[in-house]
């Protein structure tokens, strides 16, 4: 195929038809984009196939629903990082089916052929059998999810400037988050921090401090899966900025404008005009299609059943990874769905499709090492676990700075957000505050 | 009203009921944004209402259509703008109707009382009488439309990457430009940079490089307001960027893959997935509204005819500013929408009513002192026009960068802008290339 000659657009898919082994990977979040990362220098052919044409950093998506950055800040495109390995083209398009026998994956604009598959489509919001809530509250799973929770929280704010009913005022400066894991607190303390902060001297009829945020968890302690002594320090962090946690707290039921909750069996009705839902997330249907074709076992969560090396059983050159794997970890509980586990599993799958075309042994089944956790609470204070050593307060949330910008910067030379943070830092600023049209569909 | 005081949310309309002179002001762009600015210390009470909620600096707008910028980099919050001035409110809302004898602005959240009343509303596209044309092409008018211009650029290279019949893929890698002025020729510029560097590199089996950029101008040449010689640098600067110039060529119609053009009398179909509008611009309804309501005269364009202070001649107390305003300018010409003659006339209005406070004699007639004009063509080069000095090239583009980041510094310290074109300029990176949903009704 000669692209120097401008006189023919034509082309072969010579990615196809060439004679080296073909690797398809579904999805080009963190487990898709490692494990094509580690297979760049590797004698295959790589097709990356996504829905849409960016990687998102997903750890900072709380920050664009509250106004501090772009979209473009924290997504790179994916043909950009790919752009210097040639033995990886992407494709944008959505998978629709399977062909495990005929070694196909279909796609709404054709097939693909494989040797080796690595499924990492990544989850959808889980509403514990009340799907009818997903009208009635907002999730951040997407930047366009990102980008109405901002047009939300930013319009209740606007609404309330013009509205003289003091009881609809207040509904609307009610801000509540279901979940108190990572992201449920990660929002609450930005709603709080924007209201209280970057807003209080913005508007004339209204004090946005006064704006509620209320926190609500079913278990009895914020972060739940994480050390009792950073629930604590959790805790008083978002209590300083102005949130009301409640633990031990359950939601009834929604509606347009009113949350119904239960705390130790008496009921509570809180009015509210914005609802987000930070309270678990389920497999794609991509999982059940997966099942339907081959089998597989799927977890209640929708996750998909994998053995040691993270492959089906009856299909040893299909993997599944990141929040798509049910994997066993520690004292038998599924590996949590976060961008670690999902980045180490992409390597290791690398690592089996290459030990297997040299002819070496079978790996050592997948074993995930974890170098800690981290939660931010605000504009400079987070919790940190690393196994026995945990913190929280500024020095934590200097680490998570280092942490995520050195993510950012090792993909797309994002050294711009690190300087937008500094900046934000210093002058409480948020600068990406617009009310744009969310293209989400009503 | 105490505001301190948590427990009540109740408010009263301040600066409704206080006894100075309220001023409105209809729309934040340049024209609204300056006048509410030098307002800010005088003894009247500002109302400052806009249908969206942040300030949008136009003249970058394509930068975000071609994946440089994101929106929030060329976006201010109004309430940020005004925040430490007490004496402006910011409202967000639509204005629908006027009531000049009771001297009231209604909206669709009420309806606000003035003393001056200053109307700089802006424009909104214009087909030439070919309003269907609406639906098949794009224009650059408000941030959803950078972001469905983007959409569609990118779009049409991913849908390359994945189409084999060579017309289509032509068809999509074609895209036109209507409109050799300013907007035209930096759009242009742009795209041919787009697929010419940043995205060179980005597929396997198309080359951007290969892209058709068709640049289409009634008159003789591009720039048809500016002088000659510029015209004629214009043109080959476009020309090293591989884009196609078609002067004295008319539209005659615009289906949803062809467009018909005419160049001396022979007709051409050229076959084009995107086809980009940037030939005029028209006054909104608030032009209509007040022509029926107070007997305005109309310009073709539907700009107000106004005064020499800006003001209507039966209603001393509206004055109608920007691009909403026919104002006589050089040679009998209207003068032209653009940043620089708004803002002056917002300086204008604001001295005249502050004058009018004073109880002195009336104000001078509004004249427009150009300070010249700049026109960018890709990453390093531009045109600029100042009076009898005229001159193209990197020198230019340096004095445009600069030009541009001081009015942004001016008012919400974008700093980080300017550091971020640095990195794009020695990178020759876009980074904000998402496709996402633009939220434009289709």
């Amino acid at each position: 195929m000669d692209l120097k000659n401008k006189a023919t657009y034509n082309f072969k898919m010579i990615y196809i038809t060439s004679g080296k082994p073909q690797v398809v990977i579904v999805g080009g979040g963190f487990g898709g984009l490692y494990a094509a990362k580690s297979l760049a220098g590797a004698p295959v052919n790589i097709t990356l196939i996504d829905k849409r044409n960016f990687h998102l950093f997903q750890p900072l998506l709380y920050q664009v629903a509250t106004g501090g950055l772009s979209p473009g800040d924290i997504t790179s495109p994916l043909r950009a990082v790919f752009k210097r390995h040639k033995n990886i083209r992407v494709i944008l398009g959505e998978v629709r089916d399977f062909k495990p026998d005929e070694k196909k994956v279909i796609y709404d604009n054709g097939e693909l052929d494989y040797d080796s598959l690595i499924l990492a489509a990544g989850i959808k919001t889980h509403y514990f059998g009340h799907d009818e809530w997903a009208d009635r509250t907002l999730a951040l799973k997407t930047v366009e999810d990102a980008i109405e929770i901002r047009r939300k929280i930013l319009l209740a704010f606007e609404l309330s400037e013009i509205e003289f009913d003091p009881q609809k005022q207040k509904e609307l400066m009610t801000f509540v988050i279901v979940g108190g894991g990572p992201t449920g607190v990660e929002l609450a303390g930005a709603i709080a921090e924007l209201s209280q902060q970057t807003l209080k001297e913005d508007f004339r009829a209204v004090n946005p401090a006064f704006a509620r945020v209320i926190l609500i968890e079913a278990a009895d302690r914020l972060l739940p899966g994480y050390p009792f002594k950073l629930s604590v320090k959790t805790r008083e962090a978002l209590d300083h900025l102005g949130v009301t946690v409640r633990t031990k707290t359950k939601v009834i039921d929604i509606d347009e404008t009113v949350i119904k909750v239960k705390t130790d069996g008496s009921e509570e009705s809180i009015s509210s005009g914005t609802v987000l839902w930070a309270a678990g997330m389920k497999a794609t249907s991509v999982s059940e299609r997966i099942a339907a074709r081959i089998g597989a076992t799927l977890d209640p969560a929708g996750r998909i059943k994998v053995g040691p090396n993270l492959s089906l059983e009856n299909h040893a050159d299909i993997f599944i990874i990141g929040d798509l794997a049910h994997v066993d970890g520690p004292g038998d509980r599924p590996l949590a769905g976060v961008a670690p586990v999902a980045m180490q599993q992409g390597k290791y799958v690398a690592k089996v499709i290459k030990d297997r075309l040299k002819g070496k042994a079978p790996s050592k089944p997948f074993k995930y090492h974890d170098k800690g956790s981290l939660v931010v609470i605000g504009r400079n204070h987070a919790v940190a676990w690393f196994g026995r050593f945990q913190f929280s307060g500024f020095f934590a949330w200097l680490v998570w700075v280092f942490v995520h910008i050195g993510y950012l910067i090792e993909y797309d030379n994002k050294l711009i957000v690190l300087i937008q943070w500094a900046w934000n830092y210093f002058t409480r600023k948020k600068g990406a505050r617009l009310i744009t049209a969310s293209g989400k569909k009503e």
